[in-house]
């Protein structure tokens, strides 16, 4: 019986040009644990699926997406520190600027935290029956929930995702729910205009030249429910450590605790040490930890190769030892893959390692897309990953007898 | 069209210590079939799932347990030679001592069989509207049959499983038939216990300074159900050559023939070469004949290495040779790991070789856990194994045209 940590490096898989990041990155920790280690290629959604972030780790971790996704909103929420309850509709939310009824600018010229965070009570109203309640995070990102009777998240997006005019929320189905979420949702995009665009801080921001924050674009709108947690399915207590808040947010929804850690930011500077000191502590008191590292997928999306390569070094040389020192039993794998040539996720898959003392070993000695293609794992998707994980720590219960 | 033997010794997978015993075993016969063959991993109930063995087979032989599995006790009750009807509820039972009101020995001091006989017919009796009918197979076991209307099997066991008073049945979920069935067994263990006290066979074990037989224990509860029999599925007819209570009560559940071979005791000094004797005799009736061997999961349960090995290299060479000399296709694996340094089943994939005169082989020439990683079949899991083994046969019906 061990403890077990899981490593998901965001978006780590790519393509050869000529070689993937995974190839071309000097990482003696991960191939020595490769070598030591069994090795395969992971598809976390199915087979040549494209995943998203959210859906992938719910399915790593044994939460089949097709069940028991509950949208993007949710999850952001959560991962916010937003306490959810059942029925309650979220969506992740921008802070943006319009001019002469345009979105001229989706991230508000990606105002500062304090900025946002001085506006945002602004946010917060009542429509109708209905409470709707904001909190920012980062810069111009923050989610939005609402709580009242009769909600559905069959909704169209108020993000134009271009220049363009705020579009009109509407129902996308036939439902009384719908139309009235579209409704508060279409009185929320007036109602918030009207309050942004009377703030001091806005003025402020307009003497200084900077775009205002003077409407909230909402996408991802999802109904929030419950899932049997973490701890009742597979009766192991799991942590979880990482920047972004949507990690946090998949990780609070099937039960983990989380781990808040100074310096752990989600974005390409994060304190991976101090990540590690957080993951050997967090086994303390916990049989598996959930380390992420999101920086690998910023890195793809903007094609930047050597940033990706680089990243992948860091992790090996900052968390990989620490991690090592636990004395835990490893799982490494990403969520995904996005390639730099594409910048944008993809369905290929991504390479897996699983390590325990004592535990089989396969002939590979490098942790990358093509060495793991002949290792002793095979092809596995999501709905594997625990069982395996389980079984490795010696704690999977026996079906039968 | 050819014939074929499926050999599954059990818990026959290990972890390297450095080697298995697969792999430190000389076992020229099976690596013969091996190099010959084609070879793959299986895992019969599901990637990384720690199987029961009752399941384990179940899933091999195309029975999905999740769907299909009956619980141990009716399984133990059919290997006994019990006939079942359906709502029947039955137990794995055991002779056990009580003295002071606690069970002081789970198995009456290992009681040898013939003195088991002699007081079996006293656990047998009527309570209420219900049949309570027993047998004893090896030693302090057995099963239980309650036949009665109104019955569960939802109750808990009795089997105090270490020094400890006896457990009141209880029912495990809100029904009548639960309730009823709870009632039954407490009275059960009443009566039983005052019956066996009495018994002249227990006075003379006390003479002779030997724990009383003089409560029965009981666990595995579960409700007879029929399913589609082998032959209706498969078109072939199967036979069972196995010393273990539960594999023949797999198969017969299933609707194989059981050949009853005196030596295959199911234990560690079964006789190999009776067992292989009688499969070239169910050959000549048979399109299948499952061949089990118990043994290589006892010597995983007490952790002995040695053991296993040589018991892996006693089938290789008192086995292996009558089974080859059939001219059948062969198919050999395991039902689950039991790995020495856990003593208890593992979710660890199991190697499985699949020979026959003019079929495919891979460049794999060793029969063990790390060699097969390598194996043309990849990895299976127990749903794949009959379709693959009539199509080996050359017995697979066409699907469409």
């Amino acid at each position: 019986m061990a403890n077990a940590i899981i490593l998901i490096m965001d978006g780590v898989g790519d393509l050869p040009t000529p070689k993937t990041p995974l190839q071309a990155a000097k990482k003696p920790n991960l191939d020595k644990l490769a070598e030591d280690g069994i090795t395969g290629l992971l598809s976390p959604v199915g087979r040549g699926v494209v995943p998203g972030s959210d859906t992938s780790h719910l399915a790593i971790f044994g939460y089949e997406p097709k069940i028991c996704y509950p949208g993007r909103g949710p999850l952001e929420a959560l991962g916010l520190g937003m306490e959810l309850r059942k029925g309650d509709v979220a969506f992740r939310a921008n802070f943006a600027t319009m001019k002469g009824g345009v979105v001229v600018d989706r991230r508000a010229g990606r105002i500062d935290t304090a900025s946002a965070t001085a506006i945002s009570d602004l946010v917060s109203m009542r429509i109708e029956d209905v409470d709707v309640i904001f909190k920012n995070s980062v810069e111009h990102r923050g989610a939005l929930v609402l709580r009242g009777p009769g909600l559905s998240h069959s909704v169209s997006e108020t993000d134009p995702h271009a220049e363009a005019a705020l579009p009109e929320c509407y129902a996308t189905e036939a439902s009384n729910e719908a139309r009235k979420t579209a409704r508060i949702v279409n009185r929320f995009s007036q109602e918030v205009q009207k309050r942004l665009s009377e703030a001091p801080e806005n003025k402020t921001r307009e003497k200084k030249g900077l775009p205002q924050a003077n409407v909230v674009l909402l996408r991802g709108a999802g109904s929030f429910t419950t899932v049997p947690s973490f701890e009742e399915r597979f009766g192991i207590r799991g942590a979880c450590i990482a920047g972004g808040a949507l990690y946090r947010g998949v990780a609070k929804f099937i039960g983990m605790d989380i781990f808040m850690v100074p310096g752990a930011t989600g974005d390409k500077n994060t304190d991976l040490f101090a990540k590690g000191k957080a993951a050997l502590k967090a086994l303390e008191t916990h049989d598996l930890v959930f380390v992420h590292v999101k920086a690998c997928d910023s890195f793809g999306h903007d094609g930047d190769l050597r940033g990706k390569t680089k990243m992948i070094e860091r992790i090996d040389k900052e968390l990989m030892p620490l991690l090592l020192k636990s004395g835990a039993c490893i799982v490494a794998t990403g969520d995904h893959s996005t390639p730099c040539c594409r910048k944008e996720h993809s369905g290929h898959e991504v390479p897996i390692l699983m390590y325990g003392p004592q535990e089989r070993s396969d002939d590979v000695e490098k942790f990358d897309e093509v060495s793991c293609m002949a290792g002793g794992i095979g092809h596995i998707t999501g709905k594997h990953v625990m069982p395996m994980m389980l079984n490795l720590m010696g704690k999977g219960k026996k079906f039968g007898s």
